[in-house]
């Protein structure tokens, strides 16, 4: 590959997305949606101008976690420990509800399936495809409409970090069955302790930053910094614990979001991602797909796949949010706010391929999802948001 | 290749840049000088915990040529203009002083060849290493100084933007004797067309953003669609008139440098630059280099070479712009400026090699050229700065 190529390949998204940003934004509809769309119309489905390349893909990469990032640094530290209990709960339920209906419907098509089957694990593996919520896409959408601070925000973000926890353990669940080299156990081992290094080594980082930042207010060092802890957390998630990358970062922007300069920092990597990396991982999610290559006989399913996931998540999600005491509309907001799937569907299936438990005529229906959900969640959002201001 | 490894690449990168960045600082020499030993010291040379990728390859790229784009950005037109015929002169000598010195230095070592033998386009190749300047060490020493508006900063730009023109004229002309594909006539036309087309469609293009940053002043849009021109012009220049990206991205750049709002879109071009880009471009030349695989019996070549490479540079742009007027110290700057050499070096080197005009020996001392030049240029400019204000 000649190098040069990347500035055609970069030059085509950023217009094409801004473009169909724009437009999206005169529909009322949110900007990441125009991204999209883009990315599907300059992939291989439509015009085929630009091919995914391992540069894309890392630049994909690091538009997600400096998204994820930037929502860790925006947090309102007291508000997520306020929501944290409810959040807890509300993954769970948005990870049990897919995963039983996911299983249903399989069985729905093909017949039930005694338990512990072969045929079983194949059922209840697109619960598990239907778990993880791709948090990105709300992030993106609640930041543009000013509602990512907010108790519902909170709670989404922190709900679908959890959820994507969960949705982890699940797979490895799930997989140990088929293979004895993943031990559940030491799944949940792991994120546990994950969780309470960052937690430990999170707290004096902190105090390191935060005497940096008296020491040499409003200065690059500080954000610099702030950039390479957040790529070395979700380098040492991802490596050393199994968690994904974005919750990494995540926990990051969390360790740094009571800095003083944290505005400071999240301005700067707010210009990168919306310059550059942004509009690259969104328009990635449509330079992915490849609709030609859909197959009409598996249309019903994946139909049928596309509403259960989306329903199963809005009601298992809404129901324990009323449950938790939030009103109906609020309820109806995380439901679908969490209702979005991306990368970790694919990642998933991919991992289910690759283990026998799922054939790759599927990959069309995960797809399908991850599209659908990925552009209605914005617009749904927005239209509740309009409605029912919090 | 596992996707998460980008972020372990770009941590260590960022720390080490900034680390040794601000070490250099401290021992009042550039910034960019501790970047690039940052890149010798983590690569496969010393430490080596960073290889290189595709994808860094890519975002290094990217890292020059936005730091192009900068310089064009903030180029003074007027002084463009004015300083335009001097550059040219300059640019003519510092191309031809080392093209005959580095030809004489290699009939020095291995004896005089008749005019148009094999071993006489072999000596001769030499000299056209030596040829190209790399201006995007220069532009950054100047910009850490503040000196890169002034006349002697404008000319050094412009000569070392003229002079790769030049160089690559050279390089196709005795690639020419060899290969029948490529046609010295063809190149001078293509850059002459490249610069006219940039002319007229860079003048329609300056109204049309003119116009855009009137409606929507200092908007998101006006920085991004920059951004898209910068990475067009780039892909353009090398891709349909076998011009450098980097000379793209800095037409790109001066098209813009008279709007209204350049010195907003040039803020956010910077955020990104010395946030991530920036650094993984320095550290990468350190990158590139592996020390261990240099020979000690081509160790006095190299002297030779690298001594004849920069003096040729210093006494051949130094003299022209004495006779151009310039004071003795400024000669000496500009002299100074133009002596860095980049990766035009070893793309040079690498097409010479696959010609068969150069021996793959040989690269160590253009690595040598390389990293000597990149470190001690910013080193002797600041001592030039300090002791001759302008």
């Amino acid at each position: 590959m000649e190098v040069y190529n990347v500035f055609k390949d970069l030059a085509i998204i950023i217009v094409f997305a801004k473009f169909f940003g724009v437009i999206a934004r005169k529909c009322k509809a949110p900007q990441v949606v125009g991204e999209i769309i883009a990315g599907l119309l300059i992939g291989p489905s439509v015009l085929g101008l630009v091919q995914q390349t391992d540069f894309l893909t890392g630049m994909a990469e690091v538009g997600v976690v400096l998204l994820m990032f930037s929502a860790g640094l925006e947090t309102d530290l007291k508000e997520l420990i306020k929501t944290g209990p409810k959040a807890f709960l509300i993954a769970c339920f948005g990870v049990f509800f897919p995963l039983v209906f996911g299983a249903l419907l399989y069985m729905g098509f093909y017949g039930a399936a005694p338990w512990g089957s072969e045929e079983f694990y194949k059922a209840v593996f697109i619960g598990v495809i239907m778990t993880a919520t791709s948090v990105s896409i709300t992030v993106q959408s609640l930041k543009e409409m000013g509602r990512l601070k907010g108790t519902v925000g909170t709670t989404i973000v922190s709900a679908a970090i959890i959820d994507d926890v969960i949705g982890i353990v699940v797979l490895t669940f799930v997989i140990g069955f088929k293979n004895p080299d993943s031990n559940p156990l030491n799944v949940i081992i792991n994120t546990g302790l994950f969780f309470i290094l960052a937690g430990g080594i999170g707290f004096l980082l902190y105090k390191v930053f935060s005497k940096a930042d008296t020491m040499f207010p409003h200065t690059r060092r500080i954000p610099i910094m702030a950039l390479a802890l957040c790529f070395f957390l979700a380098y040492v998630a991802e490596k050393y614990f199994g968690i994904a990358d974005i919750t990494g970062a995540y926990v990051a922007g969390i360790i740094l979001c009571s800095l003083k300069d944290s505005k400071y920092v999240d301005e700067k990597m707010e210009v990168s991602s919306y310059m550059i990396f942004g509009p690259v991982f969104f328009a990635s999610i449509g330079l992915k797909t490849n609709i030609q290559s859909f197959n009409m006989n598996i249309l019903l399913f994946s139909i049928g796949f596309v509403l259960v996931a989306l329903l199963a998540k809005i009601i298992g999600c809404g129901f324990i949010s009323k449950v938790c005491g939030f009103k109906w509309n609020e309820c109806l907001k995380i439901g679908v706010g969490m209702m979005t799937r991306g990368e970790v569907a694919l990642i998933v299936s991919q991992k289910g391929l690759s283990v026998g438990l799922l054939s790759s005529e599927y990959f069309t229906a995960v797809i399908l999802l991850i599209i659908i959900s990925s552009i209605s969640t914005p617009i749904i959002l927005k239209v509740l948001y309009s409605k029912f201001a919090e």
